[in-house]
């Protein structure tokens, strides 16, 4: 089965660090913002795309979610993503398993500890013209992240331009 | 959010760095078998129940996936799950992803590579009443392994009686 590159997160991780360090986001103005300051519903019923583990500073383990639209591009390999097309990454501390390393006998088992971020691209491709047609979003504790912490968003992604700006892979 | 203790992914692991150094497992006698031989269908379109990186010589990376029974059980905080509730587990090999790190500009990212396993846990209390009701499955290229495979599989998940014979915790 071949995989197509995607580029979620990556960029979801460097978001993700300059948010630990960043100050509380405020909510952004919604009428002009060119990305995403609301949480789209029902994204934690979506279908599974991937997991990665961030190391370093960043410390995370996360899944990505798609929607069907989503979904649906990803397996059948279409890009560009349509309009519609929503992909969550949900990021949590990366720690160790007590429980499970008493049962393994050794410390090997990490896994998701305090939710630290969910963040999303939402596909429009008018809306979000600007920014290869993708509106990025950033929440903590269910609030956006303002226009200045979104900057960096899309110029990062670009790096995946030839996946539709989308680093992460489907795993089969 | 209150979360409820698991046991999928630490036997999974346990049971997958056995897989690594057993022989090709054949398909078991599905009449007497005691455990799972056929693949549940549709398992790829479940929702996530949450992630986890086994280190050390499991060098593991997956995600466990549970079924609308087993998911609402879980949301709810049930013990114990249903007869009908069915968990996958789906692992990969932990790997380096090097388009991530060259975006990081530094070693941090690490995704699932090659797939390495998928197991099951499906609830049918009275056909697996011996193991404490749970049907235990482990797959490798869709082959189910053989008994004397799958024979520690209860012995270990007894250690999370208390949540069900289930480690994985849901991620929220």
């Amino acid at each position: 089965m071949k995989h197509f590159t995607f580029l979620a997160l990556t960029i979801a991780a460097i978001v993700s660090l300059a948010a630990f360090s960043a100050p509380a986001p405020g909510h952004a103005d919604a009428a002009s913002a060119p990305y995403v300051t609301e949480m789209p519903s029902g994204y934690r019923d979506w279908q599974w795309v991937s997991s990665a583990h961030e190391a370093g500073d960043i410390n995370s383990i996360g899944a990505v979610l798609g929607n069907d639209t989503a979904i649906k591009a990803y397996r059948e390999e279409k890009l560009p993503f349509p309009d519609g097309s929503i992909i969550a990454a949900l990021h949590y501390r990366y720690v160790p398993s007590a429980e499970n390393n008493k049962v393994f006998g050794q410390a090997q088992s990490f896994v998701p500890g305090a939710p630290t971020n969910i963040q999303f691209m939402v596909k429009a491709s008018t809306k979000y013209a600007a920014t290869g047609g993708w509106g990025f979003g950033h929440f903590q504790d269910g609030k956006a992240a303002d226009a200045a912490f979104m900057k960096p968003c899309f110029p990062c992604h670009q790096k995946a331009k030839a996946t539709d700006y989308v680093f992460t892979h489907y795993a089969p």
